[in-house]
Formats: C-alpha cells, structure tokens, sequence
C-alpha cells in the first residue's frame, strides 16, 4: 500500500519513465540526426558516413560503427571544464562512447553494410540523468534514417539493421528499485545499471554497479525486469518512426 | 537596374540580414542562455557566473568576462574531429574565442561587476556563416540576463552594461558588397569582414582581410556603412529582449 | 555425453578456473604487494599509502580507494604502443582501472580508513585473458596487507574491510558457456562478462557484453552460476592469506 | 600649439615611425633570411622551401605561404614560459601567425608558385611592442630574397610577386592617436590596431580593437590615415632592398 | 688498513659487484626477455622483432636497434607518477632509453642484420641503483636470444653481434671511489659515472658527472679501474650464458 | 709529415678551436645574455633572476640553476619542426638542457645563492656543431653578469662563482682525433665527446659515445687532453670578460 503511495521526486510511480521525445532531422547536414529528449536530459545525434574503415577491418569488406560522446560545459549544473581545453578525453567519456558504439554494432549487419564507416556523435546539451542511455536509443534513430538515406541512394540493398535497440538506466535508490533514473536520483543510488536490448528483448550489454554496499542476486532479476519493461516501451515508440523490413 | 533585379543565392538583397531569431532559457542549468538563429546558423550561448576571478585581476575588485567557443562535429558540412580528440584546440577557435570575450568585455562595467567572472559558452549546433558574429550577438543576450539574475538576486546594484552589442560579417563576393554573408557566400569571399558595434553605433572591433586580392579604402568604408546598418537592426531586435536603464 | 567428453584448448572442463597463485611482499617498497598469476596471466599488484585524499574527500573524515592499470609493451601477443609514448591514456585503461578502484571501495568501510587515499597499481607483464579480473583479485589481498600495516603500527584500530572480494570472467565461446577465458578464447567469445562479488557471494559489478550478437536472459543466469562458483574458489584461495575479523 | 610641443616616451612626434632597419643574409642555412629591427623590437624572419604543399593544394598546381611565430623565453620584460614546455601554442601565437600567412599570401601569386610551400618563421629575440608588424615588414624581404633565389635557379621564370607588403600598428593612448606603438604605449593604448597594406596602398588586413571603451568611425579613419603614412615609408625603405619587376 | 676494515652500507668492499642473476624466457609471448636481478635492482628487458625500420634507415639494407625504459610507479621508496598519466616521457626517461639503445648498437652488426628493428623495453620492477646499467647487462641477453631465435629460423645466416656488452655504474661516495653503487650509495654521490664496455674491454660509453665539485683527472681514471673490473665479471656471467661466434 | 700538412674541412689543424666571440648585453630585458658564436654556431644565452626556487629546495635557503635549450627552426640545414608544435620537448633537448644546468651548477655556491632561482635560456639561431659546449661556455657569462648585477644591486656580498666553466667537443673523424667539430665532421664522427671543465682544469662532466664501433681506453686520453687545451683557451677568452675573486 506504501508503495503504491509512494511517489519519486517527479512524481512518477517506480516503473515510469519520463517521457521520451525524438525529433528527427535536427541537423541539415548530417546523414541521420535526432533531437532526443528523455524528461531533461536532452542529447543531439548525427550520424555521419563516411567511405574508410578502420585499419582493423580494411579488405575485409565489412563495415564498422563507432561513435563519441561530449557533453557541453554547461549541459550540468555546475560548469565543467571542456575536454578539449583539459587536452584530453576523461575515462568516463571513453567508458560511455565505447559503449554506444559497441551496442549499436550488436544490431548491424556488417557485411552487408559493406566498407564504410558509420559515426554516432552524441552531444549532451542538457543533462538530468541517463544521457548515455537516452543517447543509444536516440542514436538508433540517426543510424536508421542514415542508413535508409543510403537505401535510398541505391547504395545499399536494404536496411543492415537486425532489429531495433534501446537503452534505459535502473536503479536502488532509497533501497526502493526504481526504472530511469533522473539525475537527483542517480547521485544518491545504491546500485546503478545500464541495460541495453534488442526489439526482441535479448540482452546486448548489462552493466551493473554497487555504489556503496554489494547486492543479492535477486535484485539483479527485478532490476532486470524493470529495464525489459521500459526498453519494450522505447522500443514501441520506435517502431512509430522507423519500419524494419 | 541589373543591381536591383540581382538575387544573392537565398533570394536576399545585398543588403539584407538573414532572419534572427534568439530563444532565452534554453538550458535550465545555466545563469543565462539563448539558442541564437540566424538563417541556418544555430549557437547555444550560455553564461555561467563564478565567484572568482584570474590571477591578474585578483584584488583588484574587478570582475571579468571570458569566452569558449566550439562547434559540434557535425555542425559542418563535412564532420570535423572533435578538438578534445586532437588534444588541442585550434587556431581559429581560439581567434575566436578571444574575439567574443574582448568584444563583450567592452560594455560590461568590470569595476561594477566586482570579483566574479562571468563565462560565455557558444556552442556551434548548426554552422551556415556568421557562427562568430551570431555568437556575440546571442551571448550579449544570455550575459544580460545571467547579469540580471544577479540584480534580482540582490548582488549588483544594477546592470554592469553600458550599452547594447551585435556583430555582423560583411564582404565582397564577386564583386559585390553584401550584409551577413552565409557559408555559400563566404566561402567565395575576395574580402570578408567581421565587425562588432554598440547599440549607440560606436565601433568595438573592426577585422576585415583579404582572401586573395587588395582591396581600396573605399570599399572598406562601403562595408562598414553595411554592416552600421545590419548591426542597427540586430540591436532592434535585442531591444525587445533586454532594457538596459 | 560429448559435453563431457570435450575439453577447452588448455584442456579444461567448462567450468574450471585456471590455476590461481599469489606470491606476497613482492616489491620491497611498496605498503602492499602481490604477483598475481592466474594461469599465464600475470599482473604486479602494488598498495601505496598517502595521507591525502581527492578533493571531493577533503574535510570528510572519509578516506579512498583509486586504482591505476597498464600492460608492460610486451605484455602480449604483438608488442603494443605504451601509453606514455603516445601521450594519453586509452579508453579501454580508463574503463579497467574505474572498474578496480570501484570495485575495491565496495568492501573497504571509507569512515573507518580516515582521510587517507590508498592506490593500486596493476602492471601486467604477461596476458593471457582475465587481466582485469585477476588484478581485482591480486589487488584485494595486496590492498588488504597495506591495512594490516596501519593496523600494526597502530594507525587504524582494526582492518576496515567488510568482505573478501574476487573477480572473474564468463562467456560464451562456440556456443558453450565457459569459466575464466584464457585469450584464445576470450578472442573469439560471442558473449563476454565480467563479474566482481563478495566473500559472501553478493554482486559488486556485472559487465555483460554480446560482441556479435544479442543473447537472451537464461544465458545472462547461467553464466552468472559459473561466476559465482569461480569466484567462490578464488575467496576460498584468499581465506588461506588473509583473515578478515 | 600644445600637439606640437607633445613628445612621446621616447621623444617621438605623433606620426613618427621607429628607426627601421633589416639585415639580409641573417641565417646562412635558410632560402631567405633577416633580421628586422623596429626601434628596439628584433626580429629573425626565415623563409624555408619545401616541395611540397598541404592537403588542399595538392593536384592544384598551386603554392601555399605559411608561416609559424614564437617569442624567445627573454625577449619580453618578464620571462614568458615557452610553448613547448606548456605542450602547446598559445591563442596569441596562433592569431599572429595565421595573419601573418595571409597577409603574405595576398601579394604572392600562388599559380605562379608552382607546387611549393614557402614558411616563414618570425622569431622574436627582443620585444617591444609591433611584433607582428614587424614580422610581416621583416618577412616580405625573407620571402622576397627566397623567391629570387628560385628565379636565379631556374626554377621559376620570374618573381610571383605582385606588390610590396608592410605593416605597421597605430592607436589611441592618453586620447591621442599615434602611430607605431613602442610597449610601453601599447600596454596603455585604449584602442589598438594593426594595418597591412601593399605598396600601392591597397588594404590586406585592418583589425581595430577597443581595448577599454568603444570608438567612433572617425577615429578609425584618422587612424588609417596615420598607418598609411608609416607603410608607405615602410615600402620605401623596401624598396631599397627589393626590386620587383 | 682503514680502507680493508671498511665496509659499505650493505657489507661490500669498495670494488664488489652486487650478486647478478639474469633468468631467461622470461615473458612467453617476447623474441627474447630476462628478468635480470643486480642486487635488488630488477629490471624486465624484452626483445622484440619486427620488419621494419625507421624512416632514416629505409632502403639502407640495414636494420635498427631501439629502446625504451619505464619504472613501474611502485619500483622506488616513494610512489612516481606514470609518465602516461603526466602525458609525457621525462628528461631522465628520455636519456636513458638514447643511452641503452646506442650502446645496443656498438656491438650489432647492423648491415647483417638486414632491414628490421629490434626494440629493447627495459622495466624496472623495483629500483635500488643502476637500473640504466642492469638493463644495458640484461638487455644485451634478451638481444642475443631474439638474434638466435633469426639465426634458428634460417631468417639470418649467423649472429650479427660483434661483442658482448655490459655496463656499470661507478662513483665517489664520502671521498671513496666504489664500484656499482647502490640506492642510498647514488644519492648521496660526489662523482657518479656510468660506463658501457664491450667482452674485449673497448668503452662504448662514458658518462661522468660531478654533482657536487668537480674532481681530477687522476679519479676519472681510478674510476674507470673499477669498471673495467665489474664489467669483465659481467661479462664473464654472460658468457655462461650466450656464447658468441 | 702527412700529419703536419693534412686540413679539416675548415683549414684547421687537428687541436685547433673555431674562432669564439661572445657579444654581451645581447637581449635588454634579460638580467644577463650574451651571443656566444663559435665558428658559424651561434647562440642567444639569457639569465633571468627569480625569487623563487623549485619545490625539492624550499626552505633550504639554497638558490637553484637551471636551463632550457632550443633551436630555431632554421638553425639548421634542413628546417625542423617546432617542439610547440610536435606539443612535445624531444629526447635530444631535454638531455642538453640537463646537462648545461648541471654544469653550470657545479661551480655556483648555493648556499651563498640563497633562495632564488637562476634560468639560462640558450636559444641557438644558427648551428654548426657544439651548440651544447658553447652554450656552456657562453651561459657561464650570462649567469656571471646577472649574479654581477645581484652583487651591485646589493642583494649578495659577493659573488657566488666557484670557478670559470667552459665546454668543448672533440671526436675521432676518419681515425684523426679532433678539437671542436663542426656539423660537417660531427654527422661523420666515429667517437664524439663532450667535456666540461673549470678554468682550474678539474673534470665537471665526461660524455663520451661510440657512434660506430666501441674505442680503447688511450683515445679516450687523448681525446681528455684535447679537451684540455681547447677549454684552457675558452677561459682565457672568458677572463677577459669576467673577473672572479
């Protein structure tokens, strides 16, 4: 019964997410490019082609997909220092892009993508929690309309993409479990997940973390089971915006 | 006769801006900010204050105005690397960036603003010419209203500002003189200018070059009387936004 | 009954961990220190104590935890670039050396250490798969012989550690799901999962990642049983070296 | 009458240049070398020929003028940390140096070039206000003296050079407008501006800053008209140097 | 008598040599690797192999011999930051791996060879004096055995070593000149010198500096006495080991 | 009789120096410079006084010495790329420049010093070989005039100089033992040495390298005895500048 009272800091019920917004064709000169907006956090992907691989895959005939990650200095409450002032790439920057890279390739078909290079920048121009997340899933976005622009094109047969991809945050807060955390949330969880997944529901990356004290095997389920149900819902918003074959 | 039949590539007059457009509040986080449009350039311009100041200003019981200007990679035509991951910024962001803290600076009133340093983020989203001139134009916005904040918090007395200030390129493009070049123009340029005035019409900056031939001191004078004019109406239109004592 | 039969290039069951070896007081300098060897993966743990903290721990009473990781150039396969020669430290060091210190804070009582930082340097001189699970491994008993020094000359009352802690690596290869991948494997796994736990058998971190394609959720549970029986021998190693309250 | 009796700090009228003087042959190993003196700022320019041309030239069949500038650690009253010690190139040097370039490149006629870079270096032994200026004055000769010795090769059938080129600064200190700043002015001026002009008077670059408040138009012409005067006696003395066709 | 009395901090005369150990097949993936021991200086050195050259030695038929040096952070008294971390190699890094590698080259027949660079990385694990030294010694090893395992492979027709090679530190300590100083012996050195010698007793190199006040002629000279004694008994561990043509 | 009538590139006989000025008062802002030239080598040498020393000597109430070295790009036959643009200090510099702080060190009282800190800049604009040795020998002047200023400036009772200091590079070419080198013997040197003494003939530093094939212990003597004359002749040279006690 309390916890059906019980309301978080925005009011949502645990298993809310916040609402989830994306605003294609953002940016006139990229090939794929989203405005995606998750409550506050609000991220700009561009997806760019370009006709290189990396030395890694050249003659191989496959294809690859990276991305990057900034925020701007003022996308946080305080001012943070650019990067490219500090000189260098900061170790969670590196963490995230990595990450956003890695998931979308789990739904390429790399060999029909043939070699070229696909990039997903991913800018952060308002933070409130979940930007990496909000970026995978509206990076999806910008990848698709890319790679149909090159459907489109005659370049490419038809669409590489196995099936659709998104991304939500979970987490113990108050030890209460709770689906897409904002960022007041998140700076007070007790475990904090990212959980990334396929249309279908298969798992592409679960990345778990006790911030403080370890955790039992259980809450990893429910914590699991709550990630499935906001991920199917992204997912349905997608399936408005782009149609896999 | 030919003069007045002649349509630059987006149908504009010689001596006509692009349409400007500046919407305030547009990150929750910061002190001050604008998302800037003019035509198809967009610059977020943000303000933050900090209660410290650099070294050369310490004890002096002045304040200082700094700026940071970057662009998003894929605010280009072509995506440029992001200069966090060359690990160094280049020359022409920091010409840039010197230009809208030194143009600012000029109708702040440093002693009024007492130690503290109020900075400037302008961030290129969308790039179509004019980035640094629209960024000045923005962040002269975003700067009153982070200042503003300050009064009505009670740490200033009033507004530090002396007076308004907007920027506009001009130039020569096959021969022709012509108000607030876009990317298409610019690029082409035989002499491109960029000028920085007050509200009252006094000059702040003044830069005009070459690309590729000399050009006579009339013409210069030409371009100043353009740029008067494009510099009046942006101010018009600040006028709506902000009222200075 | 072909389950049985096969054996894994090294000759192991599914479901057998490499041998595991902690030599101590490995370098005379350091507070703590260990060669960790699991199979022919072998990492330099050192402890170094310093009576600071980072500044966010400044004024708190509280101490911390950091870790720093890196491979010796000819810690592998082909000779690979040091990180110092090309002037920054790489993304997958930065993911790796976040994941030690995190996952190290997570049995460490920060109240009880006081504000003194304790940092762990994980120098692998040859891999051979898991390099990052067996530096939490080695780091945790070489972590816990710098604690038991300040306990000895009287700094802390008593060893402000909670739990053992181990590490290991899971995954999927062909199609089986396999316990502690040497490199050969690892180099051709379809899933991939990095798992930190307690003495007591709770979660402290779990990276699960698909490199081709997604894997549903009975394969994410299975995968986390062979962590926990892998891990649940290494803590079973480390009891015979150290003795927790 | 009190203009005229008015002398500056080191007895200078108004519209005075400082003794200009520039040595040939400075460095034996380069194309081109000079040493320029502007009252007590020096200035070593060399020009260096290389075979070769950035990305964006190649396949053109044109030539490119570049050029790098730096200060020595003790030309300047205090010493001045070197770049190379910072790890990287200040905002200052990069603006000089980007002008610098192309204030050459307007005089210099590339087609004719051929597919070549000529770099200018200004190394600044002794600092006192007019640095850049001076370096553009210096350079012009440098470039000049290495163009002639491709004439006198065989390489290029004649001098690629269209007009001489100098520079001067000029400002406002005390409410009086001067000409060719010496530092101790400059670091008072309120506003500061740099003129290159060819030898037939035409404008290369104008670049004007109110330093403290801003300035009317009619400032900005008088003091065009002062550097017009300073360069044309700054092309005279070139002319005693260099004949072009 | 005085002098036959006297003992060094740890029990040695003032010609000892520290025990040397050099244990081989170090690192199983290297062309070559010894751990090498000189009291409790220790120091990885591995060897590796690859086809090609330096820009400066292409089309030469002649091949390269290179180095670099590193400490693990922990290898000293007090924790050393990593030079990946500082984003740059030190002076003192930088001289050492110039020395190790040219002395490398004085006894390589870089012609036999043929067109492919060995890269020698030298590691210090734990520091207490003359790990430049200890890693010339131990290099030398890992050197001949990558060089054996070409000769082995049919890659090249005989060893291209003309010599053997080691080296030695020596120095004035209280007014007593001492062979192969320790840790606490180096840092409190009046006279430190380093010397490179081949098996037939040729210098290679030869580095002395005064730290304090410099000194005669005749101690240069009584110093070189001392080496030559030290590395003939190197020389002679090493021919147990390797044996030359 | 071959000996008597052989001549160096130069028409110098095997023992003679080039000939050595060094021009005082070079740069106004420094505390003490020269332009040291030796033969076609030239070199800007500033000392610039601080009140301050470096962290490892506070509160000593000892004084520090210490070097940078650079060449300008054109200083040599072929142009060379900035350090501030490679954003790096090269091996090569960094040795040099510890080496001239070492020297010059060794003949300072420190004590007497006090707690401030002396910088020699040498600054070579134009390289013939030895630009090292005559940075020695023309930084022992500029120091000498800066710490002459401190003494009439009342600041020290005395001056804090030991002993003059000067340098010299000597070398085995084509078998012949040689004094001084210019670049054109230096690049072909089979054995190349670098000495430091006082103008009392004591040893401050020996550097001496086989570039080829290793040398036996009499060339090494022989080489120490040119040495001797060519630096007995520099500090006969400096006595004429400087008057020590």
């Amino acid at each position: 019964m309390e916890q059906l009272l019980w309301q978080r800091v925005d009011g949502r019920k645990p298993d809310d997410l916040r609402p989830l917004k994306i605003t294609r064709n953002y940016i006139k000169h990229a090939e794929g490019s989203v405005l995606v907006e998750l409550g506050d956090t609000r991220v700009i992907c561009t997806c760019t082609v370009e006709d290189k691989v990396p030395p890694f895959q050249k003659g191989t005939g496959k294809g690859w997909i990276t991305a990057e990650y900034a925020m701007l200095p003022r996308a946080t409450h305080q001012r943070s220092q650019r990067e490219a002032v500090k000189g260098r790439i900061g170790g969670r920057t590196y963490e995230i892009q990595r990450l956003i890279g890695r998931a979308l390739r789990a739904v390429v078909d790399l060999d029909l993508l043939g070699e070229r290079t696909l990039t997903l920048d991913c800018d952060v121009i308002q933070a409130d929690g979940g930007t990496r997340t909000a970026s995978i899933t509206g990076a999806f976005i910008a990848l698709a309309d890319a790679l149909q622009g090159l459907v489109e094109a005659g370049t490419l047969p038809g669409l590489p993409l196995r099936d659709y991809l998104a991304a939500v945050s979970v987490g113990k807060v108050e030890d209460r479990l709770l689906l897409d955390l904002c960022y007041e949330e998140d700076s007070r969880a007790q475990v904090d997940m990212n959980v990334v997944m396929t249309g279908q529901g298969l798992l592409v990356e679960v990345q778990g973390t006790a911030e403080d004290t370890a955790f039992p095997r259980e809450e990893l389920d429910a914590l699991l089971d709550l990630a499935s149900k906001g991920i199917a819902e992204m997912v349905a918003y997608q399936k408005q915006l782009v149609v896999l074959g």
